[in-house]
């Protein structure tokens, strides 16, 4: 598969490269986003005041939003940030945590999506609530293996904001357009760890910046984050140790770990 | 002492029934919070917006107001969302962080305590200072070694209000109507990790969201967490390795480090 | 020379009377500076609700201003602060994180200078950013190894607001009006670690509190932290534990330790 010789080389560009990742983020995932995102060799910034999100825009090569720990004055400043995006044409990534939990939450969601992110990263429930809650009028559920609700969702929502979608579980499952990449790396551990998804969304981040292959981005950051999950659990006693584990093992990954371990598999969308 | 056998009943009952827990928490602890609660097996919810506390309150099992970052805007957030918690009959948990410290933090922590909480947890000088700022009259010191200042103002509180109070510290101290129950686990390491207090409040709302009895859950919570805290310090080397140690210690505790570590013993209040 | 005699006096004093930080500072960082001040021997405060910033400056020997995540909100309770540290004549410490990065940020931190800093920390950036933005005059650079921009900037703004200044970095430089000082410790992969500079401003604040002398409690503050960090590499295999064992090598710290590995260099200003 020709896309597993790229990946190794977008990771080497993130860390040559350190491109700058302006995270407007929740409260429980921001230590460890920022640790994530300096262990792989991107530079993170956290900024969400509305008098400096856009000029952070300006100077970043990706922003990263995420919803978890949301409220009105946040939701306002990631709108700012997100529309400075767009104007300037750089790459952004939607975390829409608890997309269903409360109608607040999907009328922020809403919003976000109309200014059509890049990537967008969820669980699959998630990715089905915000479908639902926008009238994507999922097809119907067919029954081959990998077409669950959750990526008939996802398909619809490729198509109507032009969004790489990625939905996170046990297989990540990364959709675009033409292409369906199924990824079966990680660790049962990890889901007792909090914000690793948040974590991932942020990393989606880091690889958009430095790439223009927008697929190759988010599968980049999916692999490169499992993988290492998957060797961090081996050494480790509990999800607090994975945690710290996790955060090594970005920073100190060889090529030949990484080759090793990767479990791809695609399909024509 | 029967209690103790319900004790274990309760931590399994939480690993498989997953309760939801809604904390509207400070910011130094979210993450710790988070990652202790699913290590418990619960599922923690961080969310402190005023367009949507009360919905999340609706979905959850519990809720855990902690005040020790509290702003104006969060404070409104608590109200609500304790109100809400009353209006349904959901247990709700309240950590008065910094009592006594600041006029402002007193005036919320008295707003808050007129809703009742069903358990306040906080350290000693925490109880005392909300009795007094609450002119709960304590009714004098004995000489008992228990009848502390802060046994007579948790007494008083709880006569007042029918919360379960709980005294943290050297011994952790339960009191209810009829009981008080003393437990002499933990380690003194345990004061130098910032938030372990906080993160005993929202595991005790993850035990108010799987039993009835809420003493049983407050014990079940302390003891669980004072118990990891005792074994994870034998393991550390000081108290950076003591948080992440005692997240893998909460994560896989067995029934027999459990029953074999227990300190408790209980009186009629 | 004569200042190495008394840091270790400075580090037990911070043992032994727990001086009360307080810290106004951004979400990144808190639970890692909260651990540190603890690790270290002081008491953290983290409270930053405009209803009370004022009487927690009252109760505390020393303020922590750190901007990485403001915004209009926080800038405003950080004045406040501010002002009132001056008000009592307590020592205050301002972090200008991410100094020309924005214009909001460089006018906060203008509002923030003007009220004399005690202490002020930040990179080599920051420290030219602030002095460009405030008209600092800077005299031109000369051959010397130290002249550098940054030490020139950091003597006019010594001289124009009385300000300790520290320059962060692979040395650090604390610049008063009649001294500076160099401090060669720390290792290369603590700038992978978030946030270890907004805990050295957070210690500096804690020596603050123990002693008169500024400059020796910024030297003890920096040569703590980088001496811990220098010492915690070594065991650690990526910033992940990089981050742990830092704090727990400021908790277990010995005078051995400490005076063995202590490289310290002084120059007439």
């Amino acid at each position: 598969m020709s896309m597993e010789n790229n990946l190794w080389q977008h990771i080497l560009r993130v860390r040559n490269t350190s491109p700058l990742v302006h995270n407007i983020t929740n409260y429980v995932v921001m230590n460890n986003t920022a640790n994530s995102l300096l262990a792989i060799g991107a530079s993170p910034i956290m900024a969400h005041a509305q008098s400096e999100v856009e000029d952070m825009v300006n100077i970043s090569h990706s922003l990263v939003i995420n919803i978890g720990t949301l409220d009105e004055y946040w939701e306002d400043a990631m709108l700012l940030a997100a529309k400075k995006a767009n104007e300037l044409q750089k790459p952004w990534v939607l975390d829409p945590v608890g997309a269903g939990a409360t109608p607040y939450r999907d009328k922020a969601i809403s919003s976000l999506l109309s200014l059509n992110p890049t990537v967008i990263r969820g669980n699959a429930s998630e990715i089905i609530a915000i479908a639902k809650a926008n009238k994507t009028v999922t097809k119907g559920v067919d029954s081959t293996a990998m077409s669950s609700e959750a990526v008939e969702a996802a398909k619809s929502l490729t198509e109507i904001h032009n969004s790489v979608i990625c939905i996170s579980g046990e297989t990540d499952i990364v959709i675009s357009k033409d292409q369906i990449i199924c990824l079966k790396n990680g660790h049962p551990m990890m889901t007792k760890v909090t914000g690793l998804g948040c974590t991932a969304s942020a990393i989606i981040g880091a690889f958009l910046g430095v790439t223009e292959n927008k697929t190759e981005a988010v599968v980049s950051a999916m692999s490169l984050l499992s993988i290492a999950g998957e060797l961090a659990a081996e050494k480790s006693t509990g999800p607090g140790s994975l945690q710290v584990n996790i955060i090594d093992k970005l920073y100190n990954m060889t090529q030949d770990e990484f080759s090793t371990h990767l479990k791809l598999s695609d399909h024509a969308s």
